[in-house]
């Protein structure tokens, strides 16, 4: 099967895999104690340009929750947009494990939050009555499959520093977001005042994986504990770190990232030729949403599966993956000339 | 290094790393729909001869408190050993995410839980004030590497369901423990009245992931909910799930449990000729308990790292490991003998 | 001082106040064994024409989040108006104590939840993904003093109940919607197939105190310990009680409640002469919203406080208890006059 | 009815009733923003003779888990008696709330903790698998009705604030166990460390509220908040404040403390002529631990209500009141000769 549903129907980069066998040697000291473990930290500093402190946690729901969970108190609130993973699609773990309140801020057509919509819920601070909004969560690239770009970022992060809030960035495609942007990874976070990001390895190519990775050093006080205590942290930690090395060494990432995010413009332009068909996001990453005709739906998901994102319109989102290829979107083209 | 620290020093079996790399295709549904996870939940049934529901999660912290959360109220409590790895080494995550109480009971002398430290805490049923009992967590094997037999198991479950307590064994080392019996999978939980089990496989050679499984219905009904609340649920699914194939397939995880065990046997009798050495539990599974003299810490744990477990008595938890070898603990003794 | 802050500014009924008074004799049973206690909660079924459990609470925001708790598990979510007291004014209390995620509905120009909001939000049942929809929270009276009639709680509850959502009624104002109605309240929350219900009795007169009273027999299950668990639980409860028993005996609470209702008509027609003023929602309860010259808030406030509910158009709420005076009326109206 | 149940079976003292109706005048802000309030909070500074925090809650538990909480993060560890009210009697609250582990400790043969027993705990710091113990909790007078003398609490806050713990005192009888040591309130918290002090007005003689009073300003922090979020907050404060402070001002409470523990002593005489009956525990406060003949128990309690302590034993707990009177104990004494 190839499919447009999810970058993680795709399986596992042949470096990945590579780096998994190669760190499968003799014993190493568990819960990250390990070399490799500390050669990826260091790695992290490194492409950050920053003193970073770094998490290795297994899922895309565990670092958005450890990451809110070492920026508030159960008191807290937490902005993020209405579309967002943390408030569709992660159950009420946020809640659950951090106790606070999420408010859903409305973004713009792009799916990007705004500063209008952000500093009408700048209200009521130091009210006891009223959760303390305390976090403004980005997600990056967008879920429209949109990018922020650098100076949006800034914008954001200088308003919510300025009213005392953390900056999270739930960069699970942020890999994507980041080689479309063509720029280097601390250009993006380190130089915008993100003060931690949650990045993504699994939709990358991973097998499973993703870090968390503080900025600001007021959020390294809990979140040692809150790692072990969030059911986040591996034994054998070492087949996380050996997969981000590989992803890091040689910007492993930017190769695929940027094969995915060529192919979900080769997708675009290939759909554009259908006046039946409208592109209804910039595509800027990884993703193409487009309205189809409903009657499409069943044919096409057959062969390659995708999700519809909003019924009503039958727009579906279209993912592309680092094993996307011209090929899969022939194919997908072939299929919609006999529809 | 070779260590007797933890069995999670160790790397990944080359069956499990071949069922990983094969797992390796094209592309595949996401969060368990996949065609892998399938198979694999059905060969669950089968070892455990059941119609047992499977919930694949990431670490050992995950799996009981998935299983925990899946069998209480957050007005419950839970009754477990006070030497158990849920009291002492998952920070609080236990409560924080259930919000129940857990009381420590005494153990015996081997590590096992007694129906008289049990009947002891059966108190105040339909009391409001009192966090109301509602679970019993046994480990198997045990803390001290010893082994509950299945009318051990079966007396206890007897007593915790007479008195409305579910079941839930924490079953880190429990292909270690049931090699040990010599039995079947199904013989020590299905037929013994166990409700829930967490069953390991990163210390039995797997690279990440466990398995809950699910035996009283009862405890059905939200567990599938809880799974992704708890952070528990992985996008790449198959990935775990090839790997508990691998391992059930033609009882892999007996040869490499019994591998461990019988290392364990050997190391003991080769300690046992040293005078110093004082072995302190029965070896049963894949754990030695042995005093040795203080000042051989250091050199010994330089060259093959363990822990001490009793700085008291300078009693030492030396575990052994599907890779541990023959020339491993002769390199051990060497060492001994040399001190 | 007299206000038209909150009617919670105001102190206690001479009723109320007589019957702690009486309550005070010798000893009683604690934590509600006694027979004040007992005879309330006979009380309670009696006006409620039904078999209900009551829990006696000390708080508005523990009644609410006791009422929700026993009626969700932690991956539920709650269908709230994103006006309402639990979504603004209890802290992040709902979410710490039940995990729950509490998703924000628009509410119509009167205040009120609509079919059309709920349905929208009626989705992804049965993905774990997504917090999953178990409970219907209204407010009655409305956070804008509007009344929900017994037709729409009706409907509203038909909509809830035929989507498996159980249905709370925050009713802080209860005992004012209730007398605004003119019915009985039975006919308000028995007949309409409301759930269970947060009943108010500090805004009402009393010197602290709520009931929780528990209609579906589903919601009776885990409640009598959560009662506890949620801090609510009066060693004295008798004084609770007794404070109920005065209220609902003869109708107490009606006379109070229509007397702060007409207060509240006879100050929206005084103002209502007024061309700089404007009322801004129907007057059916207790609450008057006005909009008013912004250079009259500072004078008027330190006479008689009251909140700007909106500062964009200056719109103040005034709120009328059981013991504001037509002479409070008349002096608020002689200071409006000479500004 | 007359008991010897608990102190909560009282009703309320004269001089807090009285204060209740002194304090119903009116209107005044709500949420203690009002006057009497004020007035209160500044004479508990002059009592404590420090800067004290003061936030009225409504009874033992919310008090005990507001200063837990305010003391804390999740990931703590707090230690406690095996016999203490916050580890038996308080449902899951303190871990539900709070997300933290409890530990018991074994007490002295009169109830009081020891320093021995503190330092067996005082394990693991900074290990992220262990929740990491943060908080001592006390209780004056203990559980058995002893008092600790001020120099016990002195070195035991001494052992704590050395090991980084703060300490937490649940008074939820230290105005008798004051009224015991003849010395000041200032004497037994502010002159030995105590960090933060749930102090109990409902067994004291008021008809429902306590009060945390925060001696350490790092727990000053987020409690205002947490006072709110643990729904605890009462919108007529001034109720509770009036209660406290017609209980503080002329030292109200050591008289009735004083009558209460006075009452005691003279039970424990009456009950000591008796060579059938056994006390059991050193009388201090306003309690008496007294081994009696079991077939004593049910003509006795149906008089005169009091709780078997430990069935084993046949031990009672007696406890006496503010308005246990002689007459009441010579009507115990008198069914006792008859039995």
């Amino acid at each position: 099967m190839k499919s447009f549903a999810s970058d993680n129907y795709a399986g596992v980069l042949p470096e990945v895999m590579n780096a998994l066998v190669l760190a499968n040697e003799v014993h190493a000291r568990s819960y990250g104690a390990d070399e490799i473990t500390a050669r990826t930290r260091k790695l992290f500093c490194d492409v950050f340009e920053a003193d970073v402190d770094v998490y290795f946690v297994f899922n895309g729901t565990g670092a958005n929750v450890l990451s809110i969970s070492s920026a508030t108190q159960s008191y807290n609130s937490v902005l993020c947009a209405d579309i967002s993973h943390i408030y569709n699609d992660e159950s009420a773990a946020p809640e659950t494990f951090t106790g606070c309140r999420f408010f859903p801020l409305p973004t713009n057509e792009n799916g990007k939050l705004t500063t209008d919509a952000i500093q009408q819920r700048l209200i009521r601070k130091g009210d006891i009555h009223y959760a303390q909004t305390k976090l403004l969560s980005l997600t990056q690239s967008t879920e429209y499959g949109t990018v922020y770009t650098r100076d949006e970022i800034k914008e954001l992060a200088t308003l919510a520093h300025y009213n005392e809030l953390y900056v999270h960035v739930d960069g699970s495609r942020f890999f994507n977001a980041t080689a479309s942007l063509g720029c280097s990874l601390a250009d993006v976070v380190t130089r915008t005042g993100v003060d931690i990001l949650s990045l993504g390895g699994t939709k990358a190519g991973m097998m499973f994986g993703e870090a968390v990775v503080v900025f600001n050093k007021d959020l390294k006080q809990h979140i040692a504990y809150k790692h072990k205590q969030s059911m986040q942290l591996a034994s054998k930690t070492r087949f996380i770190a050996a997969q981000f090395e590989a992803m890091l060494q040689g910007e492993t990432w930017r190769k695929h990232a940027s094969h995915a995010n060529e192919m979900a413009q080769n997708l675009a332009a290939s759909l554009s030729a259908f006046p039946q068909v409208k592109i209804t996001k910039p595509v800027q990453a990884n993703a193409v949403f487009a309205e189809l005709p409903k009657a499409w739906n069943v044919p096409l998901q057959d062969a390659y599966p995708f999700y519809i994102w909003k019924e009503a319109t039958n727009e579906a989102r279209l993912m592309c993956s680092f094993d996307t290829t011209k090929d899969d979107i022939h194919g997908f083209m072939d299929m919609m000339k006999h529809l």
